[in-house]
């Protein structure tokens, strides 16, 4: 019998994606008194933020070699994917003139989205609860205005300055884009350290290339329909490691819809909630993949929107 | 007669405001056949940010020795200054839960506001037009759709990281804040840069402190009233330097109302329509002006809003 | 000792709203197994709507003798009285043009705001609870979507089309404006009916004058400070009777702060959650009061604002 | 040869529809000199709605025998057509509680739409223009403001109670809906008067029912893909009789896109521009067609929007 080479693929394929992690499946999340207070102090509204230093800047620094700048932000603009109930309307707004001999004339625009969850986004600490609580175990509800959150507002966290590694899970697997439901593991991320010849330490940023985002806007129904990405055993293992951010070039970090069908987001749970690790979604990885370009200063300035969960972003790597 | 100190202090305030700027007064913007094709060619839609180069980045990456990182951005919130039209409304968005036997929860916020134009922000170059032109003499009305602009929008500038230096001129002046109608001066910009013994080349930003911010959020209808700035002649001679951006602690940048009554923000046309370099608006540079830094590597993240006539930014300066 | 008429007129005006309603301070809400089902069946989401019958459209339109037509609506601009966080913009967006040889143009407008809940209002069902319940018991977080309510939306209501009257308490009292604490009593609404010699019956609309609404635009912030208008007992007396809507000239149709500083909103927890009796809010009463209009066909017309709690209106008076 | 019913259908549907209205296509919008002043004056600015007069709701209320209330309007909801940009987007926004010892919750909502022209909708007087010129000849770009028109704003209007018919040109061709590019002629209007028996008057409504509603929210693009409706031909003969306003079950009123290519949306044109005459568009008129109700009470509050261009509405026929 003579395996032809496309048979081969799909068995290497096979094999490939065939380990599924069983720790992840068990996960509860820890109670309050085992996660409260977080290692920043119960009044702590920062998180990982913390992890910014001068020394995080500087060390990032070294990394700008080349001056290059790899743009992370997807361009905003209708035809972005979303869920259900999100917008985003920009109307062009023209200010009357002429004015003056100079014949002046002004245009603006008005914006309606769903400004801190919408195209290239950083996840901030008000975003996300388990039960009652947010990070840090403050309660939602005695949080939560009409107009925002009194505490852990986006605008608590300032830029972020440090050095990043990607791990491109897809160059690993030898494929343009992970499978739907594919979980990256704790051995996919060790592997691909070793491969790319790059580490991290704590107060650094992670970013996780499945290739999924190549769908953005070129097949929204099958982006926002699932996706790969890391699981709790992966998120368990990065938040060890003490980062300050996990991204990925898709929609929500984590493999969705997750295997264990009676968590929800978990990882956003993990992340945000138990540990105050920022997430970044929708980031485009393509150029850096294709430079093969794997460890790089990371720059994230997120809007400063008073009580906001998060910001539409538009991050650099700069190597 | 003995003349006190405040006396002396009154005339030697006066003295040191006297000096009007004649040149400025008698501006008109040059004819369209003098100003177009802008030095980047006929069809460029990016202006200074052509400047914006590897070698810029290494050269603002040399600025970076102590790894300090100033926030040059405002926070965003209902009780910022704006223009009347204008509004900026955050209502937070409780999504339904709790999800799973982890019980998630998520929130977010819709906006509506003029984002291109709001708070602490980037004007790109279809902001401003002089008569039917934009930058690069675009015409406004062809490329004005509902939806924004079909050419000239801020998802083409990509983020922006150069050196910068910030002309302090409040304290040059020995004030707090300088007086509501003050024009700045070449003869200030000159004098600031011998005293804190920095330069500035081609591709680089300049950012002029008057310490009109300290009004924002503190006194919204005197900031808005009017604010010191540089006027035309200032705008020339940094034009002139070729510089990439020019920011301020103020509003517009430049003098308002403008002294020369029959002009209506005409430094916002001779820098972003006819020389394509860029404006940041309501920066924040009274940490800067405290701890005297004066050269920096400065990164601004302009959001891709696609057709967008600007950003509200939150910018950075890097020491 | 003689009397100025001045003096006289402070007494009698002490007089006339000295009587302070006992009961109505000792209110509670019905617990949910006394004041559920309601009159229309455990299903029902249209409350008084149900009063809207062929003969209630017959009895009011017996009231049109003249043909003439009252404006009870506001003007809907940003300049109205609203409560902190309600917002009101309106942008014009003009569409490209022109076409055609017609050299056809078009204008339209996008408008921000809490639609149900602006300027002239009708409340409907899913506005107000009392704890977890809504009217007739529905439960408020079971309804509630990031979208609307899915049971109780103003688009189940229709139009309403009753007879009138309207209650001249301010004329009654010979004052201009009610004073701004004042609680409209059960013997001021029997007084204003015998003196204006009308009645009404189940399934009609009491419109109460306070005359507060000559303060709507004039003085915003007089306005929404506090306002004279019924209180429980009047609110009992009312639904006792049956009515479908009571309306007032002030913006929450009951006296505010409530005497009773434990109850909140009362009056709307009454009618609107316990009894499913509608709300008109911010009614312009004053050219009726001129021309002593007291009964009349009232008709309004609620936005079909899917799962919405109320609709702004701009409701009539015929007669 | 025996001809099945089916080709006789279609053979007599061949020839129902044949007939193309040959004068419609050479129309030209007058002059400014011969359409200005309107017959209402040089500044009036409320075109038919001066037509609205107490006869006219007199003449109206004669209609109303039953009682009944036939409602005109759609829901609004997210699922509804609409041209590309306009938006529908209903937030809940839930204010904080409990308060008080009643346990006070309010709802509201936030809505972000093109306010003046969605769903079922009256087109106001600034709502097109012919070159530049807007009804009586006032100049669209002299009265376009940011924040809407400066005159002839919708808040003019006020409500409109007249008499109304409905000719059901459906009916009239034994069809459930018209073909998409059918243009309804003069014939048809007067045949439908002759065969429903009716007629009508200057200052009265006149809505065609086309059928083309069923289309709405079952087959969006399909609804706004195009719609039969009335031609220059029967609007003028409309127009010639003076009515206050012309509806229709499609989303323009006329038929679209436009027999004569080189005219875009002349009806629109002619109707509001030349004779001030509004538009209702959206409306539903299945109810009345299956009970056969060709005349009755139309009541229509567009809300005061102050300088808008026109309303959502949820019209009644009472009968």
């Amino acid at each position: 019998m003579k395996l032809t080479s496309s048979v081969l693929a799909v068995l290497s394929f096979a094999f490939v994606f065939m380990a599924a992690p069983a720790r992840a499946q068990g996960w509860n999340p820890p109670p309050p008194e085992r996660r409260c207070p977080s290692q920043w102090g119960p009044n702590d509204e920062r998180g990982a933020a913390n992890l910014q230093t001068p020394q995080a800047v500087l060390k990032a620094t070294r990394m700008i070699r080349e001056g290059k700048v790899y743009e992370l932000g997807k361009v905003l603009e209708p035809s972005m994917p979303r869920s259900g109930a999100r917008s985003y309307v920009l109307n062009l707004a023209r200010t009357s003139g002429p004015n003056g001999r100079n014949q002046q004339r002004g245009n603006e625009e008005t914006v309606f989205t769903e400004l801190g969850q919408m195209g290239t986004q950083f996840d901030g600490l008000a975003h996300q609860a388990l039960g009652p609580h947010l990070y840090n175990c403050f309660e939602n509800d005695a949080l939560a205005t009409r107009t925002g959150f009194t505490k852990l507002g986006v605008e608590k966290i300032g830029a972020l300055f440090t050095r990043g590694v990607m791990l491109d899970i897809a160059a690993l697997k030898g494929v343009d884009i992970l499978p739907a439901t594919y979980e990256i593991t704790v051995g996919d991320l060790e592997e691909a350290l070793r491969r790319q010849r790059v580490d991290f330490g704590a107060g650094e940023a992670v970013l996780v290339r499945t290739g999924w985002g190549r769908h953005f806007g070129a097949d929204n129904k099958l982006f926002m329909s699932g996706e790969p990405g890391i699981g709790i055993a992966a998120a368990e293992w990065l938040a060890a490691r003490n980062v300050m951010m996990v991204g990925s070039d898709n929609w929500a970090v984590e493999v969705r819809p997750y295997p264990d069908k009676d968590l929800f987001l978990p990882v956003h749970g993990l992340l945000l909630v138990v540990k105050g690790i920022f997430l970044l979604e929708n980031l485009d990885l393509e150029a850096m993949s294709r430079d093969k370009i794997h460890e790089f200063a990371l720059i994230v300035q997120p809007l400063k929107l008073k009580g906001g969960t998060g910001s539409t972003v538009a991050p650099i790597a700069v190597r």
